[in-house]
């Protein structure tokens, strides 16, 4: 484990652990554990805390507080996702979805709990740094909420007409936006400038996510996969066919690395980001386009 | 409609319409005023409206921004209980459930969208007043997470041993004990002195609902009764017998009353708080106590 998956896994266990005290359900709180660790790629805190030291903040308790809620509030969205009446998904991570294996009204409150904890852990981190406490929470609750954050996205789901546009925006990209401009924020950098670079990779990241969906095994992604065609959702991989996807992801790539801002870490956090791009891709595809 | 009530459904309706805009999802946001408007008696508001008041407060702006914050809580902790998976409610406040009107998914999203709802309205309320957002974050984020909060308190229906202590304080008291300790934080008094008033004030309140429970009719509540005892759910009128319940509630009341803090407004919190009372008993054992 490299020293940024530690500390990010670190941040999320002492959230937890600081509300699974004495007088908490203990099935409530084998859930919330089960919805959180272990996790997947933590891409989103890793985002974070990548551009807080990009644009060279050493504040390492900010970073991990605003990465940490990020991944929160990314954590319950699986959990409700995943409930019968959504996708109604078996596995998530290669293991039971949460309401597989503890029910679904714990489903319904872990992810309750979830984002509660997320808002709660950044006021408890942020409560000496009052100037940032504002700020960082409205980044986040902007990424969660109405109008354009992943709850808003999920919901185009339930409407008669669809706007493609904002579903994924909102559905994926809101939370890489929130990761980018939030570490900017910790940093005292431009938010807005680094929220496009957040927009960028996450559409890349759902680019990468309907490939998946197409091209890859069960077994790889930990999840099931052909959903999107089973549920008619809307994927590039549909519109744009195998090929086209890859070369749209590509492109998204590239376009997030010229919107990073003039920063210190900026060459580093290119490399990294066109590596990064590399994984996402199904394993099988990543070779061929290597 | 009374001042108090005007500003509640105000910042109510501030706080929605701040992000029902352009680009949200339009049944999301249908859903989420059909969870929230006409309300109830809306009790924990006006507690933490009439806290801030009794303690002298001039801060309308904070004082709206916790009581508002805290009543979008409650209302989506009213969404989700009513989910199927839960009650499976078909009524509340004498309509559809929103489950029964805009279908589950949309009802546990709606749920969602008001818990970050609350956050988000409390940090852009006060993100000129730093020094009160964050303790005001936590008082509210307590009583609406784990340990003790509301989504811990819904939980213990999950568990196979059931703390009735736990249970009735985390899903009732917790809003009541919020709604006082931020009423007092918006004034700078003790938060802890007001909280042992809200605890009371919840007590009575469940006891209250357990009655109206067993002795009240469904058109006068707005949602089914008898759920309890059909539940399982303990139930103070189940253990007590209704003239004991009755006796309980009235003892708790008088606990409240004595356990509020000197201040300005101390008498006329305390008539109040027994004038209101009276108004959360079924009307028939209302007409027998007076």
């Amino acid at each position: 484990m490299d020293a940024t998956a530690a500390r990010i896994e670190r941040a999320l266990t002492e959230a937890i652990e600081h509300v699974v005290v004495s007088g908490c359900p203990p099935r409530l709180a084998e859930a919330v554990r089960h919805a959180v660790f272990p996790g997947g790629a933590r891409v989103r805190p890793r985002l974070c805390i990548a551009v807080a030291a990009a644009c060279g903040s050493k504040d390492v308790v900010s970073a991990d507080a605003a990465a940490s809620a990020i991944e929160l509030l990314h954590c319950a969205s699986l959990v409700h996702d995943d409930l019968p009446c959504f996708d109604d998904s078996p596995l998530r991570r290669g293991v039971p979805s949460v309401h597989r294996a503890y029910g679904e009204p714990l489903a319904v409150l872990a992810g309750d709990a979830l984002i509660i904890l997320a808002f709660e852990h950044l006021a408890r981190q942020l409560s000496d740094k009052p100037a940032l406490l504002a700020p960082l929470l409205l980044t986040v609750g902007r990424s969660a909420g109405m109008p354009h954050g992943i709850t808003a996205g999920q919901a185009w789901e339930c409407e008669p007409k669809v706007s493609v546009e904002h579903y994924h925006r909102a559905k994926t990209g809101a939370l890489f936006a929130a990761a980018t401009a939030a570490g900017a924020q910790v940093a005292g950098a431009d938010a807005d400038a680094w929220r496009v670079v957040g927009d960028k990779i996450g559409e890349a990241y759902q680019v990468a996510d309907d490939l998946r969906d197409v091209a890859a095994s069960a077994q790889e992604v930990g999840k099931p996969v052909g959903r999107d065609a089973l549920l008619n959702r809307p994927s590039a991989a549909g519109e744009l066919g195998v090929e086209g996807a890859v070369a749209r992801l590509k492109g998204l790539v590239q376009e997030a690395v010229d919107a990073i801002p003039e920063c210190p870490g900026r060459e580093r956090f290119a490399e990294v980001l066109v590596h990064e791009a590399r994984h996402i891709m199904p394993k099988s595809l990543a070779q061929q386009a290597a």
